[in-house]
């Protein structure tokens, strides 16, 4: 084990993100060796209450209700976004200009031209950028990437990617606030086109490259809801379900879909790619698991191969258990994390940046355009 | 075991589907009690030593070269037409003009002019008649219409379906003749679209009622193949798959895809629907199955039930053997014939007719005109 | 389709296997050419207007009931025995005696002592016979075979076989007569272990080789119940259940289990075998699929396969559908059928013969004095 | 969060499971709220330089190299002992006489006796202990235990289980020393019965109470390895494989077995239990889900439930993320640590203890006696 430097972090927001975000500072040098040591210097919140006690909670050091007084302190040395879309221009460039390091949450902006001013900001100040879209460091999906850089596939002829939930569909949830700021069009942006077809958008990209244009439908099936902000029944603003065809530049053709009135289906992401020699399947219910198909295999012992993602040899597995003993959801940000410091000792950049997360943006902003005009949309 | 009245079969065309009925009218009678007999009266095709062959596997009575002498013949009193899509109208009609009873294998035309004049045709002669949409009567598939009929599922949200094969993705695949007409439009009309969409498509009306509108994209990933009837190289006319989206009168959204190029697949028919308090899936693959959300039930045991579709209670299956025992794919054929056979003796419509099937014919042709356009076209 | 010479059938027994029987015999010509073609002369059974009324729904041709005169008759060349297990011997050696083929249903008989009195009847009469272990010849377990006699697997360490049922846990449900002979021990001479465990002891001694010794438990969970017969609660003379241990002479070890009281399970009969280098396993709820695992693959690739055995390269599959659709139980008999005319078309013995069924006889009997000893037994 | 008192810890070995010790310690207060907060004051190890490694990745305090200097010290509240199975008696013995609560991976001891003495030591000193049977508090399991409680299964009839691996069978790999401890029967004791089977029984119990009787054969495929330790080729005096039948008091019949032997599986634990009502299985491969089976649910939707136990009211999942989101093995030891630590908050033994320890190592004990005699064995 070398020595190691302290990484001093700025957590901004402290629901769900900020758990697992802190979970993963805390965790990754138990088992990671990537000469930085997170240090959490500070959480900051606007409700002084609660941040304290999630300072308490997870060992913060300080804390913080304004995140311009977080940015301006010199003992951080890099800002983690989790707070609402809604937020993470403003915070981002602003830690940019500081000359902090930008870890944000996914999706990147409200919008493309946000994220372009967001990306702007990081590259003019040259400083380590990256977003949240956790789910390329499960294992699994990694060993995918691994496989179709390999050429295993051949031509890609199709790519299909779901994800299903089905926590919104009782009529009496109400919208907006604390917990419930992804029903919120004003903090989120959209629906589940920005929460969870961005994950399936990002890993798309990763594995099969750029998508050319799209056609796409939404919908919103609970019209109207109380408003935990302004105590009325207001209408819904977001995507209740989003699904989308579209052509990858490579010539392969592409179908997405995403709600979360879909029963049955926790969260439910997976995706399939088929290639001219070979497939592959992944979901998110069963993440330790990757399915995997090679037509050049004799014909009477071809079948889809079921692979346990737990050996020594699969990406990230050397440093946990052994052959058989699955990890969970929380390990791909200590994956995130480990490949950030990583990468930070190496000088190089931690995908994805700032500016590839872009790229998912232009496509969900093609997405909502496409729904709203009833047309096919370029990217 | 009541008395039973002979009912003369005339087959037209011994490929694959010829097979598949010709067992259907030898098997029923074994298991079913209907009132009617079917015999096997003759089978005609254009290639007597081909027919005489099939006429002799099957025990047919007789052969015919041309289906006009066929249809004069007076001792046939339904035709079943098994032949290319693009025969269908002309025989049908000659057919019902003629008096006989006509079951139709799917789809039912070329396009909707073609298959108005066919549902002209038997609804003037009143003649029965009937399209072979096989797979509604798959007990697990006639279970799932069931359970929606009962409003156990609620308000629908989501259907979702895809049929998925792999078998023409080698380019040295040549198009047309006996074999290989599917891939051939001058005889298919389609590709993808007409041979398995249709299946997905009559299901789906069947379980969640009409198509509103539809927004689809094709593609032809092998642009050119020897054609066996030129023996030349020639374009390929039909899609290779096709995905499109589309709004159900009901208010929920569709999603369906169909391609012969996803590897690992070698007829994997699914569909998924989701309501308010439940959900059901079913896939070819594993027929004999079907699985079943209830979200009404206590959370703790809440989870997917694998219905193993197998019981004496359940669709069909009273008639078979024991539960735990499967059925296969042909029976599904065995089942329309019962039906067919069981409504005859009642004197009703048996479903799908022509002017249902001619529903599905509608949305095949909204759908290549969308893919065509790069537009919504409604139905 | 080359000529077919008649082999005319006697049935004695017209329950569920006689159904599986007739079915098989009348389907079989459909498809496969095997030289023979199956005639159904009569069926024999005690009651005149039942043996009527499945004559003429099976269409035999004479109904006979006193199995004496069948078995003299000189239009029968075959005599098929589906009787309850208690009348197995005394037909088979009266049919032997009379010159006719045999086909009896497993288990092939109350005990070794009878076992071993009708393989000799049937070596000395130089007749042909056949026991219906029908399991064998499942598309998916004839392929288990195939590559275990390919050497795939290298050395065998261990093998498991278990018969889960769940249809007898009501206490109410009476013994004896008609549909419940299988719950008398004088019909059936055993419960689960000559019922259900039979069916797994023959796959097993034919994919790995004989049983050298076994130590077993038995169990009667409802000690009385009401008989048929009698008219009287009666002590329960069956084993509900049923589990052993053995080696194997390959020094490979066994664990078996066989039980009417598992809840859940219909008719599970699934078997894994363990080698060297690779498994496989198999169940009948799924009995299409074969799972198959080698560990020579690539590491990171390396998987259970998922063999869906549908394609025209895989046991018996040429001769029905087309990849991807299955076929079921009922097929197992027609295989069997074919099978048994391409080896009287062959003059080649039929496996499993009379005296191969003997070795599963001992294996049971060995079970049965074990439980009842508490100690090991050899075989 | 109420505040938090230090209980000081003292880990012997820093192999596997001095690892999974360690991570569970630092994480259960970042999720877990149980009035203590372990500290982790010393590890301990016979090599030095291993062991300060150890200290510096996972942040211990202090090194020892001599066990019995750890016990020894004030600062010490708990002793966790992770070494090989020989040690554990006299270590634990030692600990509980010092006053110290102890944590004893598993198995207990060596032997029936060894492991009366340590109930003894630690109840004549009154001190906490508790053995790492993980698989208890699996969230699956968990509920399962909760399931059965509820008395829903009603009257068990059958308990099955299996512990598959494959990991030994290549004949060069040698036994002894450091992480191949478990092969050598002088560390171990016993080979897969101690290893896996006590894992198998400990679950048996918890969830179907005690066993009476059992029959049992064991295995050794692999005669002879290299020692590494001596260096030479020397006998193995482990069990490779074992299986065993047995009766629980209640009245149920179990069925184990485990195996080094099995090609395919890397560490799959599996229970199965049926009973009047309903039936329960699980495996650790995907430990994540539960399947039930409730036979008075209505006919035509009965089928095994897939339970993904992610959600806030099933055990231990309310303290992690959110539904549809799967934790991993290592969260086990988490879960048993936190029950420790409220248990001691309350006053409360955990469970197992080590006297519920023993009732294991009795039936372990039986096992390796009736394989030996080839007879029966009462527990």
């Amino acid at each position: 084990m070398r020595m190691t430097k302290p990484l001093n972090i700025g957590l901004i927001g402290y629901g769900f993100m900020g758990r697992t975000h802190s979970n993963a500072y805390k965790r990754v040098n138990d088992f990671f060796d990537t000469g930085y040591r997170p240090v959490l210097r500070a959480v900051c919140g606007r409700d002084m209450e609660k941040a304290t006690a999630f300072a308490a909670q997870w060992q913060y050091e300080s804390v913080e209700t304004d995140w311009q007084k977080l940015i301006a302190r010199d003992d951080i040395d890099a800002i983690d976004i989790c707070t609402p879309n809604n937020t993470h221009a403003k915070i981002a460039i602003a830690a940019a200009e500081a000359g902090k390091m930008v870890l944000c949450e996914k999706p990147l902006s409200m919008n493309v031209e946000e994220g372009e001013r967001m990306v702007a900001a990081v590259e003019n100040a040259k400083v380590p950028n990256t977003v949240w879209y956790n789910y390329r460091r499960v294992p699994a999906v990694t060993l995918a990437k691994q496989l179709v850089d390999e050429g295993r596939l051949g031509r890609i002829f199709h790519y299909r990617a779901q994800f299903l939930q089905d926590w919104t569909i009782d009529a009496d949830l109400p919208q907006g606030g604390a917990a419930l700021w992804r029903l919120d069009a004003d903090a989120a942006g959209s629906g589940v086109t920005g929460d969870l077809l961005a994950h399936c958008i990002d890993t798309a990209i990763w594995l099969n490259g750029s998508v050319r244009d799209v056609t796409a439908m939404t919908e919103t099936f609970v019209k109207e809801r109380m408003h935990n902000l302004t105590g009325k029944v207001e209408k819904v603003g977001i995507d209740d379900a989003c699904a989308f065809l579209c052509h990858f530049e490579n010539g392969s053709l592409g179908l997405f879909e995403s709600t979360r009135y879909a029963r049955g289906h926790k969260a439910l992401y997976t995706f399939e790619i088929n290639g001219e020699h070979g497939s592959l399947r992944w979901d998110l219910h069963d993440l330790h698991r990757l399915e995997y198909f090679d037509h050049r295999e004799e014909s009477i012992i071809r079948g889809w191969h079921d692979v346990h993602v737990t050996d020594g040899d699969m990406p990230y597995m050397d440093k946990w258990w052994v052959p058989g003993l699955q990890i969970g959801y929380e390990h791909t940000f200590v994956h995130h994390v480990a490949d950030f410091l990583t990468d930070l000792t190496a000088g190089r950049a931690t995908s994805p940046t700032f500016a590839e997360a872009l790229q998912t943006q232009k496509v969900c902003q093609a997405i909502l355009a496409s729904a709203e005009s009833a047309s096919w949309m370029s990217v």
